[in-house]
């Protein structure tokens, strides 16, 4: 007997959830587009060799790793960040540059499982590669910022460091320092003593001012809602001049977005170095940020009205109106069990959060009319069938 | 040293490919939604025992199963109907029905790699669970339909047929009168006497009539363009009622879309007998046969200009040339390297296939002015910015 369940740290995503995880999906393709931003996919799978060793041991561990039928070594997919690395070595000839591309695809890490944590998360990345300007870095900084405006946030903050300001300063302390909004200065200092290290570092770090880099960066994106902080930190191994992040006031949860400049990464495999300056957007946190403060549109449900039968020799007739509609471009569901009760096909429409009900029984048949019933309200009305079309409307 | 390649019988798609195939996936969803059906996703993994025995001795060969880090035993999709099986059995407290739901995701199978098999490939299905009614089966063809009308297909047919015009037949004989088209009356005939099988099982199904059940089907869908066909099987095991494919005209690869009734199957996890009824489309051919017809608009190119920066003291201008336009919503790329000459810039327009170079130079700057470049017929104007919106429009 098989268990009915869903894999450990996966998730089913019913309709509902499905049409919010579109509906934000759809939003950053259109900026992104406008942008000039391009779609690129890559394979769910690639040769282990491909991406063994570029997340460290912490990821090593936590790639979906296994042999094929052809005894072929595959992992699944980490991140789009080294996929992306291979497809620049490999099509170098085809590609534009800079190369602007988009990847919107899940990836897969066998992540301790807890809350807020998946085994199967969508990432969803732009970067542009081959560019050192800065106006590469403000077009990042400006794309992401469409992007959360668009989706419908109001009030939030776009902080930005440069790495540079870490030069000099130990990697365990920077560590420490990054912990400063969560811990406090306290809390800062007394760790930095606990591991023996100086405690002047944070001082040192916030002393700090914004670099030329981040001046000319500031000055071309020109936008009041980038703050400096000198103790952004990110992961610093990987990225070598902005990083940034965005916050949304009154989402606590973490930075929906985060990104920077890594000009020594995406080249590991056509063994040069290749600029480039992207970010990620934490998918699962946009949603669950748009959840909180309710900025999911209403009409995600995309069907109109349900076009009841009310018995099985009307059906017909009910099967003419759809069609009508249809054709005129409206979205209907036509009830799909002609033995079923007006009561259980008006509960049907209710489940599916479809607004209005079409009803033709024997009365509206003869008189070529037709009964609408507003779902939300309960109120219905008997209309000529010609007139359906703008009432829904 | 890494070898840099894609996995064997793995794909990656560079943006021009990307770009049709989201254009195809956005058409099919919009068709699918419009008569009510709604996405649904599940996991890339399942547990083995979950799909493990649904597909033949031939499926279980063909997935990709491995013990993950806690040694569970592991698939990756095979196909979406298992899985929405599954999702039927687990969630039957919460799911409408009847369940319209369509699923646009990649399934991987360890095929034995040639022209136009690949081990990861889009599935887009689209079936109606728990609905026995004719007018379901008419649904499911009307949808397949209107999605290959919507795609711009003009000339096909839709080949109907029922299982139980199969009735009595012995299941090889059945594979061999399917092949019909393919080797002809004489090549059936030769290859049932050669298997010992009675020839006159053919003229039994050419001679069979289309049952009660094509007949109300075909007498709600209305459709000219639906052909009864007594020789077409598909995959008998599966099927119990209609079967149905999609041919294009001029298209000689194959149908592009098929399904059917199949209501012996969905219950499987739930231990009773659920009613469905749906269709795949075959994702890559139909990507082919709109390459074949030209059916991809020329406009998948969403970017409509490429503002150049004509050198680093104007990039200011150049930017708010493009900030202006992008407000309007205008689709704007900027060139992102202010060190990069003219004639550079505009091979990267080229490349990227944008139609239009906005070019802000000196004089151009001095006069408030812009020079608008056609890339397709390289002819060229300047004209003063208040006019470039509208002469890009």
């Amino acid at each position: 007997m098989v268990k009915v369940q869903t894999l450990k740290g996966f998730r089913d995503f019913l309709p509902k959830e499905a049409k919010k995880r579109q509906y934000v999906i759809n939003t950053l393709k259109t900026v992104f587009e406008s942008y000039g931003f391009e779609p690129l996919e890559t394979p769910a799978l690639e040769y282990e060799e491909v991406l063994l060793g570029k997340y460290g041991e912490e990821g090593d561990k936590m790639m979906y790793r296994f042999e094929d039928l052809g005894k072929r070594k595959v992992a699944l997919r980490y991140d789009q960040t080294v996929p992306l690395a291979r497809v620049v070595a490999q099509y170098q000839n085809e590609l534009p540059i800079p190369f602007k591309r988009y990847q919107i695809q899940p990836v897969w890490r066998a992540e301790n499982t807890q809350k807020g944590r998946f085994r199967e998360f969508l990432q969803c990345d732009a970067d542009i590669v081959g560019s050192s300007s800065p106006l590469s870095d403000a077009e990042v900084i400006a794309v992401a910022t469409k992007a959360v405006e668009k989706l419908g946030f109001k009030n939030f903050k776009i902080i930005i460091n440069d790495r540079a300001n870490f030069a000099g300063v130990e990697p365990l302390a920077i560590v420490i320092i990054d912990k400063l909004k969560k811990i406090g200065k306290e809390g800062v200092l007394k760790e930095l003593a606990e591991k023996g290290l100086p405690t002047k570092s944070l001082d040192q770090i916030l002393e700090k001012w914004p670099t030329e880099n981040l001046k000319e960066i500031t000055k071309v994106l020109n936008d009041s809602r980038v703050i400096f902080d000198s103790t952004l930190a990110r992961g610093l191994d990987y990225y070598t001049g902005l990083i940034f992040e965005i916050e949304i006031d009154g989402y606590t949860a973490g930075s929906v977005c985060g990104g920077g400049r890594y000009d020594k990464l995406i080249g590991m495999f056509a063994n040069r170095d290749i600029p480039a300056v992207g970010f990620a957007f934490g998918f699962d946190r946009l949603l669950e940020a748009m959840d909180e403060l309710k900025l999911f549109p209403d009409d995600l449900q995309t069907t109109k009205a349900l076009v009841t039968v009310f018995f099985k020799e009307l059906k017909e007739k009910s099967l003419e109106v759809a069609s009508k509609l249809r054709s005129n471009n409206i979205n209907i569901e036509l009830y799909l069990d002609e033995n079923s009760s007006l009561e259980k096909q008006l509960k049907y429409a209710d489940q599916k959060g479809i607004p209005y009900a079409v009803i033709i029984g024997p009365e509206e048949a003869k008189n070529n009319s037709v009964t609408v019933k507003n779902l939300k309200t309960r109120e219905q009305k008997t209309i000529p069938q010609e007139t359906l079309q703008s009432e829904l409307q």
